[in-house]
């Protein structure tokens, strides 16, 4: 029987429907493999290329040699500009704010080639060390209400470069998917007394089913309400509002989790495009008791319609449970081995989809 | 200069990323056309093929003989189920109800080819009379909080047959969408003692911009703060807040309406897949002074990436005033006349692209 599921973090509505359900393994990608090589000369992001980005904002060196790791770049077809002295106008029932804001480009990695998934944790730990110092540096601007840190990975993810990169953009306003959860979770810090993502997590944990990864710091679960199929979230376990107070230990195990879900999608999954975005407070409400932030990876199997667009209710066909159940059995280390047949290969046959 | 600008209705800014700018026809759609048969002998919604759909739930006959106009089904592959009680569960902290629903499928048409488009005023009509009678009678049943009514057209869309139709679904829940936008209605009513809609509406009229087509009973528009290009609201200009309160004279009109501005886009853009959907306020609210109901169709021009799944702010390429100017010059008439090069021909020949 479907099922009307409520995001308690949001108390928007899901159907979970079962009657059309697909199994996890029906959302495998059918498509060729992306075969990117690991240089392109005409790729602004790739070595012996950084004059073709705007001037570097934050370089993490290789060691030993002049080559970097990681370079942090103002987008060049920027959203908005930061040059400007952000400014609201109200004019009868319109609100504007002139196009103030910042908008960086992380590129991950030297390799072209070389998706998320299949880097070292220590590499991605790099990424998300940036991702900090920006977010860190920018809360510092009195202009800048509220940073989204994203990727896009693959053309149905909105992508238009294939080198492995993300962004941040900075708003002099907040969006409104942070405040809405905002309020959310202050209403409900104000009845319970605490915060709902710790008792979310605290009840996952208990519950087991939706469980994806545990470690130390961090827990990786499908949502219980989940809008998509193996939309993953991913939750630090010590209470922390914003992003940017994340911890250097807890840096590294974020970068060990994020990886290994998404080398379960790329395995699992067969390489399916998608987006993550971390959800924080804004830096002023870094202590605040009640928020939470976490990251959510959004795989791009499903086509928004009409539905959707029209009433903000979104159809599953997957059941949360039975995504979790799937993810949980890939086995990224055996997939990965070079003398086991990967997924991913056979992806490529046609005989061998189902 | 970039700006951002607040949907009044939601609260919600959005991105005019003019720096990023593209001029309307830039977002011409550059495929071959759709070429449809009138007739397809696989096509569940097909004349003679009336046994492949569950039984009808109403029909709108052909004058004269025994064929129809418009048919409503139940969607043989409904995302909810009307046979089952629906029931409120509420455990720690998870809120569900039971898959009680109704799914339908209006097939607008007999004519497999025939894009909306390009029917006749009464054709549309016919169909908005047969939506509203599904609304009426859907309303009578207390399991009902809910009717969201909506149209895919095209792949992008996420259509999966092409024979024109459009859906209704009815939940036991309010939809996330409709519930904020009487939150933020209710404020403004209780604030100003106006219809947010209504005083929007007015406020549109006196400054033109962003006008479209406006007749006795309707006003097409380009919102002030649109997320995506060529996003078209059509409002009645009398204050209603369920659709289904709609007269018959307005049927007609609306009718008209709808199906200019789809020419328009479709002549224009060349035939864009699209989305629509009614917001109506739910049928328990009928007469409340606070809300006002709308259709909102949406281009699907563009691909959501992870800074709007991330943040619910959307990044809009194309000025709404300009989008407004673009479809007001879109002669629909001269553009259908068979002695006159089509511009959707046009599109056909890749050397007359853009």
């Amino acid at each position: 029987m479907p099922e009307l599921r409520q995001n308690r973090f949001t108390k928007e509505w899901v159907i979970i429907a079962t009657e059309r359900a697909k199994r996890p393994k029906d959302m495998v990608v059918l498509r060729a493999p992306r075969n990117l090589p690991s240089f392109d000369p005409r790729c602004p992001f790739c070595p012996g290329n950084e004059k073709s980005t705007p001037p570097e904002v934050l370089r993490v060196a290789a060691p030993g040699n002049g080559s970097w790791l990681v370079r942090v770049v103002p987008n060049k077809f920027a959203a908005l500009q930061p040059e400007i002295t952000p400014r609201r106008v109200v004019e009868r029932s319109h609100r504007t704010v002139n196009g103030f804001g910042v908008h960086e480009v992380v590129i991950e990695t030297p390799d072209h080639s070389q998706a998320t998934a299949l880097m070292s944790d220590a590499q991605v730990a790099s990424v998300f060390r940036a991702l900090k110092a920006r977010c860190s540096d920018l809360s510092l601007d009195s202009r800048i209400a509220n940073v989204t840190i994203f990727k896009n990975h693959g053309m149905d993810a909105g992508t238009s470069l294939e080198h492995p990169h993300s962004q941040l953009i900075a708003t002099p306003v907040i969006s409104s998917q942070v405040r809405s959860r905002l309020y959310e979770a202050l209403r409900h810090y104000d009845e319970f007394g605490e915060c709902i993502f710790c008792s979310a997590v605290d009840e996952e944990l208990q519950d087991k089913s939706r469980l994806v990864v545990v470690t130390d710091h961090f827990v990786a679960l499908q949502p219980f309400a989940s809008y998509t199929p193996f939309c993953t979230h991913i939750y630090p376990r010590r209470h922390m509002a914003n992003f940017a107070d994340i911890g250097g230990e807890e840096i590294t195990d974020l970068a060990h989790v994020l990886r290994l879900v998404l080398a379960k999608l790329y395995y699992g999954l067969h390489d399916p495009d998608f987006n993550f975005a971390i959800r924080s407070a804004p830096a002023e409400c870094s202590g605040v008791k009640y928020y939470h932030w976490y990251v959510s990876i959004i795989p791009r199997l499903t086509r928004v319609a009409g539905f959707e667009l029209g009433s903000g209710m979104y159809i599953n066909t997957v059941l949360p449970e039975a995504a979790a159940e799937f993810l949980r059995e890939v086995d990224v280390e055996s997939a990965a081995a070079p003398d086991k047949p990967q997924l991913i290969a056979a992806a490529a046959e046609p005989g061998a989809r189902h």
